[in-house]
This record gives C-alpha cells, structure tokens and sequence, in this order.
C-alpha cells in the first residue's frame, strides 16, 4: 500500500448502520470526514468510481442515520456512487477488494447485502425500482421507508421520468434524492440542468417540474452539511405519507482536491497516490480501441461534411469528444436519453446526413426498440458504432456487451460487423462512412487494440464478405471479432499436434459470407464458430444456413463457441475469457472432439 | 357500401395540400366538415383506427394550410392519427383499402408519400424524429419548418421527454403540437394528465412543464376552431426560430356521435353502419387469446393474492382491464412507458409480489434493457405475459412480435414459452404463477384461438419440457407455439403420400428440452423445428444443442422454419403465413427436401 490507513476511531466503531446509528449528531461530522478518508485511501489501492463516492459522502452518513436500513430500502441509481454506503454496511473488510475477480462489485448488488435492495448499474432506474417496492409495501400492509438516489444527469434519460409521472399520480410515499452535481461524467446537458441551476441559484422550490408531475418539492439542500441533511431526511420521514422530492446540491469529487481540480471530477481511476494525485496507470502497449474509432471517425468526417456523431453522455467513453473538438458542430450530445439518441439520428438520416450513433453495446439495448421500429424497419442508413461488445472485466454483467449480436441479426436490414483488430475497425468505420443503404452496425472491444499497425484511413469493405487468415486442411476455425488472435493461437497449438487449421475472420455477422461459408464447409472436416456474444447471434445465423442450405454432410462435425449462457462476474479479462471458455486452450479442446468422434467412428 | 357517398364539393378541388393552399381562409370550416364526412365514410368502410383521425380533422387541415409541406415535415406520432392527413395527400383514391392487404398502411409510412417524412406506428417518437430533422437541416443550411404532432398520452413515454429536453437544450426552430384529448386508448394516468387538465381549465401557459424544460408554452387553443389554429400556427410560422409548444385540445371522436359517447372514443374498428353506429363484426369462432389470459390470469389471483398486474396503457388491449375489475388494487397502468412498467415490476417482484407485465411483443423492446439489467441479471421472478407475438395481421410490420424469441432466449435465467392453442396459454400463465425462481415469459398470437376446450384453470407445466402430439416414424416436426395447427396440416398430407410425422410442441424455447430432442433426432431422419418468430430463437437454440452435443449423424436432416428477414406488410392472417413460408404446404415442402435428397444420393 502506498499510504498508511488514516486514523478513524468513530468509522471504526461502526460495521453496520445499526451502529452508526447509535453516534450522536454532533459526532457526524467527524464521521463522515473519516468514511471520506477511508473512501480515499481505498480508492487510491483499488481503483474504481471515486469522484460520485465523494460526493455523498455526508449523503450516505445521513440517510443511514435517519432511516432503518435495511428495513427501509436505499436504491443507489446507477450504483456506482455506492462505495460509501459499502463500507457502512458491513463490507469495509473487502473495500479495497472492489472490483477485482472474486472481489465486491463496482455497484450495488441484491447478491452482495441485504443492504442493497437493488442492483444498478445503468442509469436511471432507481425511481421505478423503489415506486414498486413503495406500491409492494403498500399491497403488503408494510410501513417501511423507500428512498432512490438519483443524479441530475441520470434525470435526463426518460424512464426516471416516466416513473416520476407515475409516482406523482399513485401518490404512494416514496423519497427522491435528486443529488445535484452540476455534471455527468461529462458534463450535463439538456433543458433539466438549466432548471435545476435556476432552482438552486434562487434558492426556490416554487413552479419546479417536480411539482407539476406531483412530487412534493424540498429543497435545495447543501448536500455536504450532514446536519442539514439530517434534520432535512428526518422531516420527511416523519411528514405525510406522500411522493416528495429533496433536491440536494453536492459537488463531484468533494474533499479530495485533484479529483475536485480535474475535469471530469475524478469520474473514476485504477489507483493514485494519495499525497500527489498522481494516477497509478500501466504503460499502454497499444491504443484503445474508442481512440482509434475516434480517429477514424474523424478521418472519414474530414472527407464527408455529412457525417455527424451522436452520444447519449458519454463523449470520454466513447471517443466523441474528440470528434467534437474537431467539428463542434457536428457532434450532439443528447444526455443520458439513448432511445432519443437513436431516433434523433434517424431523423438525421431521413435528411440526407450521415449520423454514427456511437453507444456502448450494453447501452444500445435501451434504444431497442428505437433500433427496430425507426431505424430498421425504415432502412435508414444509422450506423451505430457498438464499443465495449463483450466483456468488459472489472465492470461486470451489467456492463457486458453480450446480446447485440442476437438482438440486431434477427433484424431485417441489418448489417452487423465486428472487428477483430484495430485497424479493423478502421476498415469497419470507413465501410460504415460508405455503406448509406440502410442501417450498419459494428461493434469493438473494450480496452487496448492488438498493436497491429494502423493505416492513414480505414478501407472500405465489401458488404458481407471476409476473409481467409490462414490456410490450412482439416478443421476451419471461422472467428467473428475479438476471438481472432486465440484462434490463431488455437490453430498454432493444432498444428504441433498435427491438425492443420484455416482460420477465418468472418468479419461480418449480417450478412453472412455464404460462399466463405459453403468453401469451409467443403474443405474441411469440421467447422468451429467463435464469437464474442450470446447464443442466437452470428453462429445462429451460420447453423441456420448451413442446416437451410442442406449442407450437412456426413462425418462433417460443426460447433458454435459463445459466451455461456450465465451473466459473468468481473474479473480480469483473461480470467473472464477461461470462465467463458473461449480462450485459445477451448478452442483448441473443441476442435479436438471432432478427432475423438472421427477415432471412435473407426473402432 | 352501406352508404351513398357524402357530398364533397371543397374537398374534390384538393388532391394534394398545395391544393387546399388556394382555398380562402373562410372556406376552411366547410372544407374541414367535408373532410371529416369522407373520413366517417371511409373508415364505415374499411375499418381501421377511427377516433383520432376525427379528432385532429381541423388540425390537419390548418397545418397543410399553413405549412409548406412537403418541404415543411410533418410527424404524426403514432400515426393512426393520419387518416385526414392520408386523404389530403394524395391518398383519398386509396383511403379506402387502408390496412387490407397491398393497400394504404394503418400508419405513416416513408416508402407510401413524400408526405409521410417517418414511418410511426409505435407511440411517442416524433418529436425525437423531429429534433433529428431539425438539426439536419440547420446544418445544411436550409430553412423548412418541422412540426411533431403528440398526443397527450404519447407524453407520458419517458422517450417524448428526452426529446423534449434536448429540444429545449439545442433551441432549434421545431414545433411540437400537443394534441390534449385527455384520453389514451383507455384513460390517461399520470401527473402529466392533471398538469395539462389544470392548464387547459386555468387557461394558462404560465410556469408549465414544458417552459421548465426550456420550450415556449402556446395555448391552449380549441383544436376544433379551424381559423383560430390557422391563426395559432401562422404567428408561430412567422416567429422566432426557437422550440415552440402548441398546446391544443380536442374530442377524440368529434363529430360522430356514436364515436363521441363511446368509452374508447371509437379508437378502432372493423367498419361499421353510418346511421347506427353498428360495428360490422364477424361471428367470434372462439374467444380471444388476450380473453382467455386474463381469464387464466383472474384465476391464479384468485388463488394467490400476491399475484399483480402491470400494464402500459393497454387494459383493454391485454385483457388487463378484466383483471382490474376483479383486482383494482393489484393493477397498476403506469401510462405508454413500457421501461418504468419493467422496471417497476421488478421492484414490485423484490417485496415478494408476483408481478405479471403484460405488454405486447412489440411494445417490450422498449424495455430491452430493463428487462436485461433489472430483471435478467438479478434473476428477479417478474412474469412477462407478451401479447400479439408473431405476426399480427392489419397492424402490419410495425407491431409484428417477431424479435422476441430472439431477443429473450439468449438471456441467461430467462424462461420462455409459447402457447399453441388457448388451453396452452391457460396453462403456460398457470405455469408463470407457480413459477418462482426467476423471470419467465410467455407469447401467444393477436386474435381468436383454435377453439379447444378450456380448463377452469390452467395446469403447472414441467418446466423445460414438451409434449409429443402425435407419434410417427420418419420425420419429426417440433413447432413451437401456433405452428402447431399447421404442423398437423403438414402431417396429415404427409402421410397421404406415405410419409409419417412424429408432431411435438415443443412448449418451451428456453430451457429446450433437450431429452425430447435427443429422442427426435434419434428415432427420425429429419427434424423440422417451425415457429413464428425470426432466426436466432428457437431454433436457433436447438441448432446449438444439437451442433455442440455432435448429434449429428450421417444421413440426419434439420431444417429451421422462421419467419423470413424481411419486415412484412400488412395482410390478412393466412396471407402472411403464406407470404412468410410458414403455412402447412410449405412444411410439407421442406419436409420433402429430405426425401430428394435421399433418393439423389441413391441414383
């Protein structure tokens, strides 16, 4: 550890709310300066979400104090800010385990405590999850208390306000904490945030639009007077049994200095030095791949003025904000609002514009239906470049990338493209920049690219259509995506045991390469897909070909390798890629069933 | 036709808006009566939605007379508003073939008129639409208007609300009309709707949600006044390049008295006697699945009362509304917001309810996400109940359930049936009740059932486990859901031509029952799975099974019929089964490929 642990007799008296709750008010202060302490060092050996913890720190203090958790239910809305709330709630032994294989989550978890009566991750849940819990207490006859914790950027997407609009009218009692930071991770756009900055520089609680949806309006709140906080939450819970809303004012990264200095309010690091701020970071090898795709992007909108890029709050995330620094106009951030994300950009579409929807894959799901029923079924030409398809590591299931293969083949119009390298997705991105036929769709990796080399511009692909990597006799290995490298290390292993492998790099999952396909499975005595997503995507898509077309042979084997049907825990990549079973010693397993059954054939 | 044609005079000057243009302010109020007498006609006619159109006649009338369309766009969300639109553009030759087969579209629709800028079928995308064309066209430098016509009810989807904010973030020129007519298909909920009434009835456009949300607030206006919305929209055509809310109220059904005094406005029908109002009905053969499943589902509450229900705006359309007779604390219609609906019910589903969402196919990929990251991933026991799976008839592409089996049963925890017949739903909602170890989901078609004998209750099926419906030697069909009828059709015509069919219901697409498969694949030479869904379901899952348990043998056969990639039209019920390859004749087509293909490899 690169500091000593910070002194904090009060914290250590406490290991669960309980016992918080024995402190007197006046010893809340100095509590919450400990647990902040503690946030810091933690942190500073784990990495993790750091600035958001900062914030409410006096938050957590507060609403523990005053509510009986766990019988009353905090939901944290996007989970993330939650480290404090850990550490009060019988977890701060694993603190610094957090999220490390085998180690506490990165968000809240209903497996994890009981504490945690809902697990989130994605934004802007939280109201809808506490109004059932609320509606449920009511059925039940129950008399507990329900409070959601939600940021002002989360109040963008919309499903906090259809709960809202649903809350105002069951009139069910339910706590809104709307912790008002003044950003997201970058910063906070939309209509909402210049009301809620009127509403706290006037001080005003009057004519809000909480009160038009029939929320009970208080505030605003310093969020880091814990005693404010305090006697404000115990008001409320001892008030008439109604929806209220307490706007609380706090800032990102509160009490550590660099994370309040930096720009994204120290959103969140893998580790730093405590006295200097100085973030702990491994010397890359290769650069990511949202930084490629940026400057792909960004090659290609050079060419083209039609191009626009679209993000729903995540410009770092994604690379968007480096397009933005080169065409500011070009670039719309729509909030934390992916379904308007997505439709925002067919209606750019229908206008003759270019407009890349640049949503992580875990994301897109929120704009689903947006996905099919403006996009696809009117064949506009949105691409939408997919980062983080896969797993993700240390952010978990919730964060996977794993459906989108599934959940866009079955779509009519669709083209799906995965890249298996970076200057793949160069190739994908300037195939997407071309392609105005309908919509396209291409997804990458999180983290580092393979260090291949890069070209000036990406290539433009043709639709449909991959390609050969290696050539070999016996088994064909056709990789879409990331899987690529462990399939040609697969096919190294192979060759030393004397089984000879193509290996193919489909690049494309819709349309499937038909003739690539019929070619392998002439050639060869056995097929393997591998791919970096659910059942149901592109080793569906090739079965239902190969099995449609009647080509089927005997003593053909074929095999689809996926990711397994279960959500996986974060852990380091590699580990995620051996609990998946898609590392290259799978492959390598899997290949070799083919020669089992050939050897007990001839017994 | 029941009735003469109305006598028309203004109208049959106007073919096309330009048209209109040229008639005098004062001619307006006629021409807008002599609309809506073509539009009672039509619609006595051919049936179709019905209410809406009638109720934004005058609406129609001054924005095509105000508005340079079709440079100026026009959106109407939902779209099954448009049919005075639809007779104003172009269409009145053909108003009468709407949503028969190879005639108008229900909705808007792109590929149909230039006047028709988006296709919307599904509720509360317009002004996110509109937003996108609106920024399109600032940065092409052009100078057209853009109007998003929304319904009061489209407003309370969290998506309109997103659109809204970012509206009133980027302030470019867009019109949003609210058409309030304080209704939805049922009742409107939701605080917005009482917000609106107290405007509507203080007459005000001061401190509204909308100006909160960075929009200029006009109206309310009387929507029935056709020269005072000629005048509205004039000043607001002519003023400041901003956002603006035209607020506007109107009578759903206005001007038909039968429509008026109905309890649903005459939101849709199936043609009907001018005079009398007398819906045109065909005899019911048998009840409706949506009757029978809230039958079933009012019988499992009786016995379990834990059990609730959520719908999203659609009582009537799920059978919810019988549920809510029987249990008006246990239902909960949370309003056109399918993502708070999910969410909620996973809420309600951690207090130990047993919530049943039920919401059509269609509707729940607004919900993607949250039923991945709320439901799936915490393994929560939330009951999806998804009406109008597969196709659905005159709804058309818009609103066919093909993506669900996709989009499902690639989720880990997930359960999913799919019931062959109305006794099967009775069974599978039986089934849903009982089970409790995490989320399950059901689909059954739009329309009548197949007219079996129903229990009083349904029976708690074996998870996981199908049945066998009829015994045969040489193939085996496995349909999943309502194929099954036509899957008997194929045997029995197989069987003519001395070809024998093992049929099974394979109930379950996830788990699959994996001993049935193992049985079929074994005992037979070919196995046909058939189900009315897209590829990347069910047998999508039961080609992995098979491909990666090496089931395949020498001389073994397996076809997968889905429906096809391509997004249907509308058409009747049997044309499109036809249309999508998926009728009797066509099983008994691919069931012979088997048989060609042995005697080619015995030449």
């Amino acid at each position: 550890m690169s500091e000593s642990l910070p002194a904090t007799p009060l914290l250590d008296t406490v290991v669960v709310p309980a016992d918080l709750r024995r402190l007197d008010k006046s010893q809340l202060r100095q509590f919450a300066d400990e647990l902040r302490q503690e946030l810091i060092h933690a942190v500073s050996i784990s990495g993790g979400h750091f600035g958001a913890g900062l914030g409410v720190v006096e938050l957590t203090v507060a609403l523990h104090y005053v509510y009986d958790t766990p019988d009353d239910r905090i939901i944290w809305d996007v989970g993330h800010q939650a480290y404090p709330h850990k550490i009060l709630t019988g977890r701060r032994d694993r603190i610094r385990s957090i999220r490390k294989g085998g180690g506490l989550s990165g968000f809240t978890r209903r497996s994890e405590s009981e504490y945690d009566p809902f697990g989130a991750a994605h934004s802007s849940t939280s109201i809808s999850a506490g109004l059932g819990m609320a509606a449920g207490r009511d059925l039940l006859g129950k008399d507990n208390h329900v409070i959601a914790v939600i940021g002002d950027s989360a109040m963008s997407a919309g499903m906090a306000y259809e709960a809202i609009n649903n809350a105002g009218y069951l009139g069910s009692r339910l706590l809104v904490v709307l912790n008002d930071n003044d950003m997201s991770i970058a910063n906070a756009t939309g209509a909402l945030n210049r009301h809620l900055n009127e509403l706290a520089a006037t001080n005003s609680s009057e004519h809000t639009l909480f009160q038009k949806l029939g929320m009970k309006h208080i505030g605003p709140v310093d969020g880091h007077d814990v005693v404010a906080l305090v006697d404000a939450l115990e008001q409320i819970r001892d008030g008439a049994a109604e929806p209220v809303l307490l706007h609380i004012r706090t800032q990102k990264g509160k009490g550590y200095a660099p994370a309040e200095n930096a720009a994204d309010k120290g959103h969140a690091n893998t580790g730093f030095d405590i006295a200097t701020g100085a973030l702990k970071k491994s010397p890359a090898k290769a650069p990511t791949y949202t930084a490629v795709f940026a400057k792909a992007l960004i090659a290609e909108a050079k060419a083209d003025p039609t191009i626009v890029a679209i993000t729903a709050a995540m410009p770092s995330g994604t690379g968007v904000d480096a397009f933005e620094k080169a065409f500011p106009e070009r670039t719309f951030d729509v909030g934390i609002a992916e379904q308007h994300a997505v439709t925002f950009a067919a209606g750019l579409a229908t206008e003759g514009l270019k407009p890349f929807a640049v949503i992580y894959s875990t994301f897109l799901q929120r704009a689903y239906d947006q996905v099919v029923h403006d996009v696809a079924i009117q064949n506009l030409p949105v691409r939408f470049a997919m980062d983080r398809a896969g797993l993700v590591g240390a952010d978990g299931a919730t964060h996977a990338g794993s459906f989108d293969l599934a959940y866009l083949c079955c779509l009519p119009n669709f083209v799906v493209m995965a890249a298996a390298d970076e200057a793949e997705l160069m190739h994908m991105t300037a195939t997407a920049a071309a392609y105005n036929d309908g919509p396209i769709a291409f997804r990458y990796p999180r983290g580092e690219g393979t260090g291949v080399a890069l070209p000036e511009r990406g290539e433009v692909l043709p639709i449909g259509k991959g390609r050969i990597v290696r050539d070999g006799k016996e088994v064909a290995i056709l990789s879409l995506g990331t899987r690529l490298q462990a399939a040609l290390a697969a096919a190294d292993a192979l060759v030393e045991e004397g089984i000879s492998c193509t290996v193919a790099d489909a690049r494309f999952a819709k349309p499937i390469d038909t003739d690539l396909i019929r070619r392998l499975v002439r050639h060869h005595g056995m097929l393997v897909t591998i791919e970096e997503g659910s059942t149901g995507g592109f080793g569906a898509q090739v079965l239902h070909f190969i099995a449609n077309e009647g080509l089927l042979r005997p003593g053909f084997d074929i095999r689809t390798m996926t990711l397994p049907d279960l959500f996986q825990e974060h852990d380091s990549p590699e580990k995620q890629y051996e609990t998946a079973g898609l590392a290259a010693a799978d492959i390598v397993r899997v290949v070799k069933t083919h020669f089992v059954k050939k050897a007990q054939a001839r017994i």
